[in-house]
């Protein structure tokens, strides 16, 4: 598949889970190049279809097209709560876990989702896996003595890799922390792994996002497929 | 007791435990009053007996009062180990289950403790307590979606407050982090609070050290007490 087709499955994913969101309701939008698909077609409602809705943004990017959009972004301290979280992932396996947090947003991403009523992920075919773990996972490390916190997961076969920009600096999140990305392969016990690394003193959150996805839109060339999470 | 007294049990302590140090080694040391009077005594020793070791610290002002004497402060990460880390306490039980951060630099001084081979707290008789949880009990919150983790807080019976400074303004710890304080009045089950308060998305620690500790020395009157946690 080459990348205009994968835009397009992408862009009709969006397009689907725009339709989530309501008059009214307060959204929050993630971020990545499928989101980048859904806040044009939700621009598009507002403009055309004069759609009102509040959003909350896990990155000043998407804050910025949004706006663009006139649509309206607050603080998440600001609302009460989330009616509906529409965002990409990684990776997601048919249990619903999955991995999020490639672009270095993982502790914001999960912040938002944890005070929304519904999530929704919307993800081209590729991500959907069997087993999680080909995708590196990232971690969110406080630099402070992150040394010692990378010689521990070594120690653990995690095969931790300090993330770094293409010019050799550490890359920092918006909270100025380093990211680590642990080249597992496959992550057969999720739950124990994500005990292991949130106990890890030092570690700040990690991109395992177990069982919290409501649902996942599937960009497919037939139309896209939906899958409902029952077990939540 | 007056201030003149309790210093004087401080400064006894602090002298003990700098006894632990020794040529050569690799110490932790911590913040507070009491640490104080530890750093100066080991600086007296680097000065009087030709004392040579190696500080890691956990504030930047113990890193400059021993600098003063001519110790050499080195980062965390670059040391394989740390032998010996004396720091102070805010309260300890008889179990060794303790409370620090009142100084808000709890995350820096659990790293560092999580790294030591051995952690000695020194305590005025004050901070000697049954039950922990009358000091108010620290917890370092990501600033993003703050007000949703002090919600859930309230809704468990945390009783938190948001660390504030004289004029109002939230205190901010060395990562820019906020500092929530749950005023419990008692912690019957530090593991299970420990659990709780870890997994709460948007919480980078806490200030319950359970059962971390190796020895207590306790400043007294009658000459200082040591404390040994044999079930560490």
């Amino acid at each position: 598949m080459d990348k205009a087709q994968q835009d397009a499955l992408k862009k009709a994913a969006g397009i689907e889970a725009a339709k989530l969101v309501e008059d009214g309701m307060i959204a929050g939008l993630g971020t990545g190049s499928t989101v980048r698909f859904l806040v044009d077609e939700l621009g598009r409602r507002v403009q055309e279809e004069g759609l009102r809705f509040t959003g909350v943004t896990t990155s000043r990017r998407t804050q910025e097209q949004a706006e663009g959009y006139g649509i309206t972004i607050v603080d998440v301290d600001d609302v009460d709560r989330i009616d509906v979280t529409i965002d990409g992932a990684d990776e997601v396996d048919r249990n619903f876990n999955g991995i999020k947090g490639g672009g270095a947003a993982l502790l914001w991403e999960k912040i938002v989702a944890t005070n929304s009523d519904k999530i929704v992920w919307i993800v081209d075919e590729s991500k959907v896996v069997d087993t999680i773990g080909a995708f590196p996972l990232p971690v969110e490390v406080i630099p402070f003595g992150a040394g010692h916190v990378i010689k521990r997961f070594e120690d653990r076969g995690y095969k931790p890799v300090l993330r770094k920009t293409a010019d050799g600096k550490e890359v920092r999140t918006d909270e100025n922390n380093f990211v680590v990305d642990l080249h597992l392969g496959r992550i057969d016990h999720p739950q124990d792994l994500a005990e292991d690394l949130i106990n890890t003193v030092g570690v700040v959150e990690h991109g395992l996002f177990l069982n919290m996805v409501d649902t996942v839109i599937i960009g497919d060339p037939h139309g896209p497929r939906i899958l409902s999470n029952s077990n939540k």
